[in-house]
């Protein structure tokens, strides 16, 4: 039998109870698994279960240390405090330790998969992203024998919640507040929107990956706070949508790791990823492009991912936190992103006057910018002294786009800030 | 380490040698991979690395009785002969046994399951399905904690490529010499164009997803032999493509096993899928649904998940073919084809005269069969005399159609058989 413990009775905290609950005996048989223990900050708060079942614990740590468990389950959330206290103390007292924390493992998966060596016990990680996508057991196991070289994926279901709620005609803001409403926003919905919720998930799946050590502070991250409804309409008239996408992708000079907002055709596979759906694109040398999709949060989804790795563990699964033991995961060069080249849409805001269209594509020359195509739009606002430029680039490196940009300011054309972003390019043909 | 014998050289056997000779001891560090030896019909044929490297068998049965292997890989093919004497000596030798033949575990996998548990070795089948798509590890792995509702594949690239190419254009028998002449096709494409072949995969992952003993006598199999141009070009003017479905649902009276062409709306995710592409939708109760798509055929995508498999078996996965011991799976009632209810298209083709419309829907109505619409089309190829009525029903049952459409044959009235087709009743709102 595997006893669990749970800390944290949040909404994925009772959705694991709920489902362990219905069928701990049922799904696993031979392996049996069974709550022994729970923990969260208010006993007495209503829940949808009877917490006097279990052994009550007002103390994580304690939890951690002291109960009967077999497996740890961490569901408090922070990158340090209790969740990392407990953590520790769980594997210290020779518990496996299953956690849907991605802020906790960025910062300190590399500790933490030493230690959990160090006691022969395993870290399950799947419901840290993605939730119910089962990208992480995908890439430790069927695809585990591929040399990586590109996973590119939609790991914010909250930004993307906001994007796809704009292309439908909402303000940023207006979005926003659904997407609180819904709950998928926390009050303070900065680490979603800043797109460093994502880069905590791409660092721990590039990790996974390219077998290296865990490097979140060599993720370039950039948000969606400056997507706005004019720019998204913008783009849809040219057949792009905007998605904020995790990339981690072997490149001539290393690894790139990256999270920005990105245009991609309209009917692609990642553009077709609306609502707080997820996904993700793992590219391998061996197994070609392979797309996973589904519930990126949710307490069902992610109690689902929870409970699949506490059954993994029950039927004796053994497999280091990154795939590798963490003596042989290696460090790879980065890559800066001034270095990453992609092609580019920009748009700016003019007046509309003789030679603006001369002026800017002569310092796009003058900085190796290559244009694919370039559009003039002066009807969408009726604002009839300026227009806006939509040029579309050929490949170009983030330095001399930042370049360009700041020559294009200094012309004094402009009416309002320049907006660049990256367009993604991908191959489809499959 | 881990030495690996492997028995079948061709596309997918020497994929699987480069893959193996480029980092078996690269990818598993601490847990070494090599190939100790090799069988094949023809040592002499030419190949793209030296098999004089390893010990040569000509006999596959008595490499996985007497090499010292740890894994014996299956490449050879067939439901029986070869490939089931070398499955079984290589399990009774105590090798851990790995194989890309779904035929074989669709007719044996029920007591090959018993003789690896016998002898404590795996199966490793993530090739047998869906080639590079991580399906299997997903459902023993991530989604293991769900009770499974529902698993819809696209499970055939032969099949998917030729559709796709006659939603190009070309006839069926164009689109069928041309993924003969890719290599996607057999010389003999009856497995495939049958849906015997994703009957043989739909009936491995229900047994995996619903903890059922293997049933492949009860997949009720309907091909794609009588999808025609004109058919396709019909159903995509009114927002459908046609795709070979494989299914495993739990209706009310039990467990419904199905392969059969299907209408799905163009623009959903499974009418995405093109080409070779395979892709399954698995819904559970906990996670949603996931969607999951890759290359479904080709020697490389298929050595990824083979490979995936061995390293898997060499850090150590212990895990029975079925997910749960091969005692402990249940078997379920199954609810034959005739009973499964789902929306349906009809296409009529009909002399031009006064009162076919109303002697058609008096039928339906007769056998209980309610309109969703129905269009009239004399338009399409010049045939004055003649129109084609497409009718579009609301939920029935397969014994109500089929009733329905004797009938109807029975009225005289049509020019050439009827044309009937299941449409894909899917919730895709997120």
């Amino acid at each position: 039998m595997t006893r669990v413990a749970i800390a944290g009775l949040g909404t994925v905290g009772c959705g694991l109870v709920s489902l362990l609950e219905q069928r701990g005996g049922q799904v696993a048989r031979g392996e049996r698994v069974e709550i022994v223990a729970v923990s969260a900050r208010d006993k007495n708060k209503h829940r949808p279960f009877s917490t006097s079942r279990y052994e009550w614990y007002d103390d994580a740590v304690a939890m951690a240390r002291s109960s009967s468990a077999d497996v740890f389950v961490e569901l408090i959330g922070g990158e340090d405090g209790i969740a990392l206290s407990a953590a520790r103390a769980a594997l210290e007292s020779d518990k496996d330790f299953v956690t849907a924390n991605k802020a906790l493992l960025a910062h300190n998966g590399g500790e933490l998969a030493r230690l959990a060596e160090q006691h022969s016990r395993s870290i399950g990680w799947e419901a840290a992203v993605g939730a119910a996508m089962p990208i992480v057991a995908a890439i430790r196991h069927s695809l585990f024998a591929n040399r990586s070289e590109r996973l590119i994926g939609i790991l914010n279901g909250t930004c993307n919640y906001i994007l796809t709620r704009i292309e439908d005609g909402e303000s940023f803001e207006t979005a926003l507040a659904a997407a609180q409403a819904q709950g998928y926003a926390e009050a303070d919905p900065h680490a979603d929107i800043s797109g460093l919720d994502a880069a905590h998930k791409i660092s721990l799946l590039s990790a996974l990956a390219f077998s290296t050590p865990l490097a979140l502070e060599q993720v370039s991250v950039e948000g969606i706070a400056n997507i706005t409804l004019d720019k998204v309409r913008a783009v849809a008239r040219n057949g792009y949508c905007i998605r904020l996408l995790a990339i981690c992708e072997a490149v001539p000079d290393g690894l790139s790791l990256r999270v920005h907002p990105c245009l991609l055709p309209i009917g692609s596979r990642l553009a077709n990823v609306s609502g707080v759906c997820n996904a993700l694109i793992y590219q391998g040398d061996f197994c070609g492009q392979v797309f996973i999709s589904g519930d990126g949060a949710g307490g069902n989804a992610t109690a689902s991912a929870v409970a699949g790795d506490i059954f993994s563990i029950a039927r004796g699964r053994k497999i280091p936190l990154f795939g590798l033991p963490s003596a042989n995961l290696s460090a790879l060069p980065f890559c800066p992103l001034q270095d990453i080249i992609s092609p580019w849409h920009l748009n700016f805001r003019v007046r509309d006057q003789v030679g603006i269209v001369a002026s800017i594509s002569a310092v796009l020359r003058d900085c190796g910018i290559s244009l694919a195509s370039i559009l003039q739009d002066g009807s969408a606002d009726g604002d009839a002294d300026n227009v806006s430029l939509f040029l579309y680039t050929h490949r170009a490196s983030t330095i001399a786009i930042d370049r360009a940009l700041s020559l294009i300011d200094k012309l004094g054309i402009l009416q309002s800030a320049a907006f660049a972003i990256r367009i993604l390019e991908m191959n489809e043909d499959k």
